[in-house]
C-alpha cells in the first residue's frame, strides 16, 4: 500500500466510524419520535429535547438519509423504519389543502409555518426516491415524481411565488432553486431512473439547470458565483446582489463535478472546479480557519450579522468538494485544502463526549451554542459528507454502492 | 458641587458633545441624500456609501430625531430641513397604493418591500407629530394620527396582520407592537396634545398598552418579562416562546418609566424598574460584559445565530433604562449598572476616527463589521439615548426643554 493509498483509507475509515458509530446513532437514539412518528430535530447537546416543534424540511431530509444507508451500506432494520417513519409523517402531515408543503409543523403534526418557497418538496422528493430504491413501493416512487413537479411548478413557474422584492422594481433570480433541483433531479434518476418529470427527463433538468447557472451566476471577470443576480445575470450592486455564500457556492461546485464524473464530462468537471477554486479563495478564513457564512461580492462589509460565523453545513460541503476534486484530478492544491477543512472541522465541530456536531461557532472557532439540531440542522449534512466521503475512498470494495 | 453634581455634569456634557459634535454630524455629511431627498443609511465606517436602498423604518426616525433636536434644543436651520427632507419623501414614496407604508424602497423612492407589520407606519406618525410641533404645519398633524390609526388597525384588528404561525394551532402575541405603541402614544401627546385616534386618546391607549404587558408579559414568578405569549399569556415552552429580548424588554422599561416620571405616579415608575431589575441580570454578560441579543427563559440554548452578540441599541437602552431608574430612585445598584453598560459602551462601539458608533460586535467585544449603517441601524436609537440622556442630567438647565 502507498502512501497516498494508507492515507485515503485511514480518512475513510474516519469517514465510517463517525457516520456508523456516532451520527448515526446520535439520532437513531434521540430524533425519532415513537410516538407520533417523523424525527425531532431541536436537540441538545446531550440529545435532550429543546423543541418539539418539526421541521418538514427534515422529515425528508433524515428519511432520504436513512434509506440511502439501508440501500448503499447494508439493510439494517432500524434504517428502514426510521425512513418509513419520516415518510409516513410526511403523508400525514407535510401538505396543506391545496397539496403545498409546510414548513414546520407541531410534534403531532398540526400546521405551524408555510413559506413562500418549496424546499420542503424537494427534500420530500428525494426521501420518496430513496425509499421507492430501497423498499420498492410503487406510491413512494410517483409521489418523488409529483413532489418534484410541484418543486419546479412553484420554482420557476413566472409569478408563482410570492416575491420578496418588487419584481416591477428590481427582478431578482438566486442560485437556490437551480442548484437544489440538480440535486433533487440527481437523486430521483440514481433512484427511479432517467424519469421524465413537468416535460424533461432528469438528466435535462439537470443540463438545464447547470447552464443557467454557468451563463448568468459563474462571473469569469470577478471569479465569484453569484448567490442571487438580474433578470439577465447581471450583478446587482446592493448589498443583497453582493453578497456571496460559499458554502452554497461549495455545496454547488460537488453537484456539477459529481455529474461530470457519472458521465465522463470534463467539461462539467471543470466547471465545478472553476466555482471550487474562486469560492474557495473567497471563503476561506486565512486568519483563524475555517469557511466564512457570507462574503462581499467587493469584500465590502456584510449587513447579516453572522458573516464571519463558521457553520457546521458549509464546512460539510467544503470537504465534499476538495475531496471529490482531488479525487479527479490529483491535484495537490485540492489534498491541501481537504485536508484544512478536514482538520479544522474534526477538530472544531466534533463532540466526543455526546457525539455528533455542533452546528454555531463564532469566527474564532470558539462555540456560540451548545445545540445539536434546530429546524435548520438535523441528521443531513454531516452524515451526507461521511457518507459521501466515504463511499468516494473506497471505489474498490464498494463499486457497485459509490454514490450515483 | 457635590461629587455626585460634578459627576451628573460630566456625564451630561459627554451625551452632548457626542450627539452634537460627533453622532450628529456624522449622518448631516453623509446621510442626506441632496439629490432625491430622505436619507441613506446603509454607510460604512467612514460614511461612505455601501448601498443605495433606503429604508422607510429610517425616513420617519431619522425625520422625527431632526425635528426634535431643532424644537429642543436650538433651531437650526440644517436640522429642520433635514427633518423636511425625510417627511416630503415619505409623503411621496412612502405608500403602496392601498396607503400601507413600504419597507424599503429604491435611491429614488420605487418599491422593493412591503412587509406584514407596520412599525414604518409608526416612526412615520412620530416623524410628522415632531415636525408637525416645530413647524406649525396642519397636514404634518394630520398625517401623524392618521398614521398611528393605520398602525393601530393593522396590528390590534384580529387577523388584519397575516401571522407568521397557524393561529388556529397556536395563537401568539408579541410585546413588540404594544411597546412602540405606548413609545408613539408618548410621542403624539407630547406634540400634539392629548388626541384622540380610533376611540381612545393617547393617554388612554398607553394606559391600555401597559395593562397589557403588565398582565400577559410580566411573569413575577419567572422574574422574565416575555416576548411573546400564547392568546392568554401563557408562556409557550418553544425556542420562538422561551425567547427573551433584554434590550426590548429594557426599552419597554424606561418607556414605563418615563410614563411613571410624567404622571407623577409611583406604581408605573415601580413597573419599569421591575422589569429592569429582572432583564438586566438576564441580559447582562457577567463574563465579557455588554448585553446579550437573546436568553432563553430556561437558560436553554437559542437558536438565532446572534444571540450572543453586543448590538449597539440593546446597550443604548440599557443606558438610558439605568439613567432613568438611578435618576428616580437614587439607587446604588441603578448607578452601578449604568456606569457599567455606559463605559463599555462608549468603549468598545465607539470610532474616534470616523465618529458614530458601530453597531455589531462579538460576544468578546471585538469587532464584527465596520460598518456603521444598514437598514436597521441609522440616526435613531444612538443620538436618541444621547440627547434624552444628556436632557435628564441637566434639567435645571433645560427644565423646558426636559424630553416629554
Amino acid at each position: 500500500m502507498t502512501a497516498n493509498e494508507a492515507h485515503r483509507l485511514a480518512l475513510a475509515n474516519q469517514y465510517r466510524d463517525t457516520l456508523l458509530r456516532d451520527v448515526m446513532p446520535f439520532w437513531l437514539q434521540h430524533g425519532i419520535d415513537h410516538e407520533h412518528g417523523g424525527y425531532l430535530t431541536c436537540l441538545n447537546r446531550d440529545g435532550s429535547v429543546l423543541d418539539t416543534d418539526k421541521s418538514i424540511w427534515f422529515q425528508g431530509r433524515g428519511a432520504w438519509m436513512f434509506a440511502t444507508l439501508y440501500q448503499t451500506v447494508e439493510p439494517h432494520a432500524p434504517w428502514i423504519e426510521a425512513a418509513r417513519s419520516g415518510i409516513e409523517f410526511l403523508r400525514r402531515h407535510g401538505a396543506s389543502a391545496d397539496g403545498k408543503l409546510y414548513f414546520s409543523v407541531t410534534r403531532d403534526g398540526q400546521p405551524l409555518r408555510m413559506r413562500r418557497y418549496v424546499y420542503s418538496e424537494s427534500f420530500a422528493a428525494i426521501a420518496n426516491a430513496a425509499y421507492a430504491h430501497a423498499t420498492g413501493e410503487a406510491q413512494a416512487a410517483e409521489d418523488a415524481v409529483k413532489l418534484f413537479a410541484s418543486y419546479l411548478e412553484h420554482s420557476f413557474t413566472p409569478g408563482r411565488m410570492p416575491p420578496k422584492v418588487e419584481p416591477a422594481t428590481r427582478p431578482m433570480r438566486g442560485i437556490g432553486p437551480l442548484m437544489i433541483g440538480i440535486a433533487t433531479a440527481q437523486e430521483l434518476r440514481a433512484h427511479l431512473g432517467d424519469v421524465t418529470v413537468s416535460g424533461r427527463n432528469c438528466t435535462e433538468w439537470i443540463d438545464h439547470f447547470i447552464a443557467q447557472i454557468a451563463r448568468d451566476f459563474m462571473k469569469p471577470e470577478l471569479e465569484a458565483l453569484m448567490e442571487s443576480v438580474g433578470a439577465y445575470g447581471e450583478v446587482l450592486d446592493h448589498f443583497e446582489g453582493r453578497q456571496l455564500n460559499p458554502g452554497h457556492a461549495l455545496e454547488a461546485a460537488w453537484f456539477i463535478m459529481h455529474e461530470g464524473k457519472l458521465r465522463g464530462d470534463q467539461q462539467l468537471v471543470q466547471t465545478g472546479l472553476t466555482i471550487l477554486d474562486w469560492m474557495w479563495r473567497r471563503g476561506w478564513d486565512e486568519e483563524h480557519g475555517g469557511i466564512f457564512y457570507f462574503r462581499d461580492l467587493r469584500h465590502l462589509p456584510v449587513p447579516e450579522y453572522w458573516h464571519d460565523m463558521k457553520f457546521w453545513w458549509p464546512h460539510c460541503e467544503a470537504i465534499i468538494a476538495t475531496l471529490l476534486a482531488w479525487t479527479l484530478t490529483g491535484e495537490a492544491r485540492y489534498a491541501t485544502w481537504h485536508q484544512q477543512v478536514h482538520d479544522w472541522s474534526f477538530r472544531h465541530f466534533a463532540d466526543p463526549e455526546h457525539g455528533e456536531w455542533y452546528g454555531y461557532l463564532h469566527r474564532d472557532g470558539s462555540l456560540s451554542v451548545p445545540l445539536k439540531g434546530n429546524l435548520w440542522k438535523g441528521p443531513f449534512h454531516l452524515p451526507r459528507m461521511l457518507w459521501y466521503c466515504w463511499k468516494l475512498l473506497e471505489p474498490s470494495a464498494n463499486a457497485a454502492k459509490e454514490p450515483a
